[in-house]
C-alpha cells in the first residue's frame, strides 16, 4: 500500500463525506472479500491522485462528477454523488440544474430517472430546493 | 416560430460564441435544407430554455455540457463546446482538470480522446494551459 | 409559460394516454417541488413542438422512442411508452417485432429486459400478442 | 451453410439494395479474408431469421434500424441504413422526422450527427426532403 | 426451426449451466408467451453458431461476455453470465480479476455495480475468492 | 512522482509493445504539453497498479480490454489495443474470435466497424488469421 496516497485520499474523501463515513468506507467495505484492492484503488487513485489536483474546486469536481454519472444512468453511484455534492458545497438548486443542464445532450429520460434521486436524497438530508 | 424565446436564445448563444459566430449559426445552417426546424429548436429550446436559467452561471453551464459530450464520446460537439467553454469564461486549465476528473468515471480512452481535440481547439486560439 | 405550446403540448399527451392520465401528469408531478419546470419542458418540447410534427404518425412516433428507449436500457421509461404506444394504436405484436428486430444491433440483453417490462404491461392491461 | 436461411436473407437483402448490391454484398465481403462468417451471419440471421418476419412491414423496419443506430453513434452504419431505408420505402422526410422525434430522448448532438449524413446521402441520391 | 442448430445450441449451453438448467430454460422460457421465437434464436444463434465456434474455449467466451455485460451495465445478464462463467471453468479470482482490468477502460461505478453482482453469486454458490 | 509504481507499469507496457515503443510513450506523449500527467497516470495506474495483478495473464487481459473497447466503439484505442494484444500473445484469430463472439451481446455494427480495425492492423504487420 503506498500509505501517502491512501491518506491523501481518505483527507480528500472526508470532504466529501464525514469523518465517521469516510472511516466505515475504508474499514468497512461491503466488496471487501472478493476484492480486496477495489476500495483502495479508489481512495489512492481517484481520491487521492485526481480530486486533489488543482485547478477546480470540490463542488465544481462533484458538479463534472455527478454530470458523468447522469449521462451513464448509473444509479447507485448517483445517489453516492448527490450527497457527496451536497455535503461538498453543492446547493440541492444547483445539483437539479446541473441535471436540467443536460436535456439538450442527453434528453428527458436519464435526467427524470436522476432527479427522481435527487429528491429521495434532498428527503433523506430535510433539503428543499430553493428556487 | 417563438419570436421572444428565440431572440433569448440567440443572445445567449452570443455569450458562448460571438456576434458574428451567432448570426452564421443562425443565419447559415448547413442542414436548413433537410431540417430547417432543428437550428430553431437548438435556439429556442436549448439556449432559450435551459441555458438561461438562473442557478448556474455561463461556466458551470459549459462544464457541465463538455462533460456529458466526453462521456458520450460525440467528438464534433466536444470541440464546438470546449470553444464556447473558451469564449463563456472557462480556462484552457479548467477544461483539462475537468475531463481528467473524468477518469475515475469513464476510463483513459473517452478523456484521452477529448484531450486531443482539446490540443488542436487550443492551438487554433494559440492558447496554452497555465499549469 | 408558453400557453399555447402547453396546450397542444397536453392535447397530444392525451392521444397517447387518457384524458385522466394526462390531467394527472401535468397537475400532480411527483418532481414539481424540486423541478417545478421539468413537466413544462416535456409538454412543451417534447409533446407541443416535437410529437405535433407532421411527416410520421403517433404510432410511428411511438415505435422510435420505444425503439430508442430499448437501446439505452432506461427502464422506467420503456415501461411508460410501451402504455403509450399501446394506447396510441401500436398492436402488442408491433411492439413485440419492434424490440426483435434490434437484435441484431443492440444484442439479445437489451431486448430481453425490455420484453420482460412488455409482458408485464400486457398483463396488467390484460392483452395479448396474437401470432 | 444453411442455404435456405441464406437464400431467403439475400432475397430480403435485395428489397433493402438492388440485385446488384446484394450480390456484392454477399461476394464481394471487405471482411471475408479475415471473418469468413460475418457476412453469412448478417445474411441468415439478421436478414434471414429477423427481418423476414411478419408484423412489421420493410419501412417499418428500417425506420426502427435507423433509430437505433442513430442513438448509438454507429455512424457508417447510419450511411448504409438510410440508403437502405430510401431504397425500401421510407421517403426523405420519414428519415428526417424520425429523427428529430429523437431530439428528446437522445439530446441534439447525436440527432445533428446523423442528420449531416443523411443530407450527404440525398445529395449522393440526388433526392430532396418535400416539406 | 432448425432442428440442428437448435441441438447444437442445446448441447453448448449444458456445458454453461447443467442438464436441468439447460432443460428449463428451453422449455420454460418466461418470454414464450409474447415472442416464442426469442429463446430459440438465443440457442441457436447465439449457443449454436457463436458459442461453438473454434478459436477461444468456454472460459475465455465467458469472459469475453461477462466483460462486456459489465460494460453496458446490464444487471440481469451480468448474473446469468457470472453463473454460467463459474460453470464452464472461470474461477471466482479470474472473474474478479477481468472486472477490475476494466477499471481503466469504463471506471469504477460499471466494475463496483458489477461486483456486488459476482459477490452475490458466490455467496449463494458457497464460493471464495481465493486471493 | 511514484516512481516505484511508474517503473514497473513501463516494465508492463513494455510486454504489450516494444523496449522502443514504451520509451516513445512516456517520453514524447502528444497531449504532455497539456495534461503532462495524464501519460503518468496511464503507466502508474493502469499498468502499473492492474495489468500488473496476478490472477489473469498478458493475453488474457489483453482480450479483456479489446472487449470493452469494442463494445464501447472507441477506434481510436481499438487499433492500439489490437496491436498490444498481438504483441502480448494474442493469435489475429483469437482476436476476431473474440470480436464476434459479442455480436449477440452488442449486435453486428459495433463489430464490423471494430473488425475493420483489426484487417488494416493485421495488414500493417503483414499478420494472416490462420483458420
Amino acid at each position: 500500500m503506498d500509505q501517502e496516497r491512501f491518506q491523501k485520499g481518505v483527507n480528500k474523501l472526508k470532504e466529501y463525506t464525514s469523518e465517521e463515513q469516510a472511516q466505515n468506507l475504508v474499514h468497512s467495505d461491503v466488496l471487501k472479500d472478493i476484492a480486496p484492492d477495489l476500495r483502495r484503488f479508489i481512495v489512492e487513485f481517484a481520491y487521492g491522485d485526481i480530486y486533489t489536483r488543482p485547478g477546480l474546486n470540490n463542488k465544481e469536481r462533484a458538479l463534472v462528477t455527478i454530470t458523468t454519472l447522469v449521462t451513464q444512468g448509473v444509479e447507485p453511484q448517483i445517489e453516492t454523488h448527490v450527497n457527496r455534492g451536497l455535503t461538498s458545497g453543492l446547493t440541492p438548486n444547483e445539483i437539479v440544474e446541473g441535471m436540467l443542464q443536460l436535456i439538450p445532450y442527453v434528453g428527458f429520460p436519464r435526467v427524470q430517472n436522476a432527479l427522481k434521486i435527487v429528491k429521495k436524497v434532498l428527503e433523506q438530508r430535510d433539503l428543499k430546493v430553493e428556487i
